[in-house]
């Protein structure tokens, strides 16, 4: 990967709070020209550096949470074999692998309802193997959600 | 909140997708006109049902990574107080309120270097008061993050 510039840390710092801004009103903000910020806008999109733009939604008010597993797979097994399966589920939102009591941390979109919510829970349980340990939460609020 | 209709929740889904659609490009996908979309976003905007339009980085090429928090709050304490605190604290990005063996579950930005990773999770931890059992996770990787 090049080095980064000052102006592109800039830039992601100012996408990260508001990804509708237009190429012109970046440039304003960054004192550049509207084509430079669109070439940097692609080389960051290119190096991966930004995976994607999206939005921050409200779950609560779309009538979903998330449920969030804690998993400690067995030492015999593969991780990243568990962590497959996992990923491929299309509930399982936030997959992240992590070194501490736990290997994974999984995300997943449940509904409100907390009946509902725990059956959708066992369904993606069931389909993993090579658990030790697990725990479940299921996430009441979220006072805050910022990526950076 | 008044209730949503099928194309507003289409809207999300694709907004959730690359959040820098414009409106004429929404106003295809959707079958619909510019106005109706741009009323809509705002809309949306207003309930809070979108908070934020924003990017997901990856942090590792930005030489990032999460360390998580998995927090029990001692039953003497209140969680919300907790909470308030390491919401306040700017390197906490994303701070979830949970039921289950945790009460608190907080992301927190650090750097990828291990040993100062480990001093900015002391800074945060030194600031709460009322810890029964906490646990610490080092992101080593996240192979999937969307939101909805």
């Amino acid at each position: 990967m090049r080095r980064m510039d000052k102006v592109d840390l800039q830039l992601i710092k100012i996408l990260s709070q508001n990804s509708r801004l237009t190429y012109r009103e970046l440039a304003e903000m960054l004192g550049t020209t509207r084509q430079r910020v669109a070439r940097k806008v692609d080389k960051l999109k290119k190096l991966g550096i930004i995976r994607k733009f999206t939005i921050i939604p409200n779950l609560e008010k779309l009538n979903y949470m998330y449920a969030i597993l804690l998993i400690k797979v067995k030492a015999t097994e593969n991780i990243y074999q568990v962590a497959k399966v996992l990923k491929d589920h299309e509930d399982v939102k936030i997959l992240e692998l992590g070194v501490g009591k736990y290997n994974i941390i999984a995300h997943v979109l449940v509904p409100k309802d907390i009946k509902k919510a725990q059956e959708k829970v066992n369904d993606v349980i069931k389909e993993i193997n090579g658990i030790e340990d697990l725990e479940v939460e299921f996430v009441s609020d979220i006072p805050k959600f910022e990526l950076l």
